[in-house]
């Protein structure tokens, strides 16, 4: 993943003072980094019957839909209130400043399911648990968590459910 | 492509009275109807050296990073504005209620690429024409645009470049 790595664009001081963000897009657009990720992901998942891959809005869209293509899985978008035109179930969570919401369709997960989540980038994890936490009330099989790119120095993992298997292609 | 248009959802009166909302959240999540369009998306663009997809946030990130990843191209997300770190470029179009705006980041695309933009649904075309435009400005060989669905009764392919080769996998 060095590779991979050298293709993330740092940018000092975004979105504010005293932040490092790690830019993923200069990964993307470059065909061989998005491959070796896309393989990266397949292999952690590729023999665990997966048939459910949930993106985040919006960046956890890329990587999420090509993993769930790269196994034959389907793809579930966990999106932002009010984009989801059905039935859904909603999950509020803290942020810096006041509190966000993600939805999920009420009928896209079933209990047969095996399901993982993705999202690009572990920073505090506030977003992954209120998501997670969504998934559980569809009673899957089993639920693990995905990230391209783990931020450990903000300890998101501690925030997340002790039960689930979380992996990262990339820490820093 | 029956089989995927039958797992498109219509929902009625959303986002507003007399409107059908086509959804396409039920044939993503059905693994088969996903690799049908990927595969369908891929033999469009497979032999035409694309180098980029450019995805329109957020639902033109899941078909388009797909088919970056089948032909081999780099991705580059097209946002909403204030989202990409580095330096960006934008273009405004108008929406039924006001303005909206879309940016790249200034080094996304170079004079040797070629590039396709693709978005999930071609409705008015307001969002995709200011997409065309933005990427034309970084000059590269040739642009192509593709949709998912196209919905053919708003006319939207009459907003789009004339010169512009546009093409769709589905139309209501």
């Amino acid at each position: 993943m060095e590779y991979v790595k050298s293709k993330i664009r740092d940018i000092i001081d975004f979105p504010k003072p005293g932040i490092i963000f790690r830019d993923l897009t200069t990964m993307l657009k470059d065909a061989k980094a998005m491959h070796m990720v896309a393989d990266g992901l397949a292999s952690l998942y590729r023999d665990k019957g997966i048939t459910k891959v949930v993106g985040i809005e919006s960046r956890g869209f890329i990587g999420g839909s090509i993993l769930a293509y790269e196994i034959g899985a389907g793809f579930v978008p966990a999106r932002k209130p009010g984009k989801l035109p059905a039935d859904t179930i909603s999950a509020s969570f803290e942020k810096e400043y006041g509190f966000d919401t993600i939805e999920l369709h009420a009928d896209a997960i079933t209990p047969d399911d095996i399901v993982v989540i993705h999202d690009d980038l572990l920073a505090t994890g506030g977003t992954m648990n209120a998501a997670y936490e969504l998934v559980k009330t569809m009673n899957p099989k089993k639920i693990y968590i995905n990230f391209i790119v783990e931020l450990s120095a903000l300890n998101g993992r501690d925030v997340l459910p002790k039960e689930a298997e979380v992996t990262s292609l990339i820490v820093y």
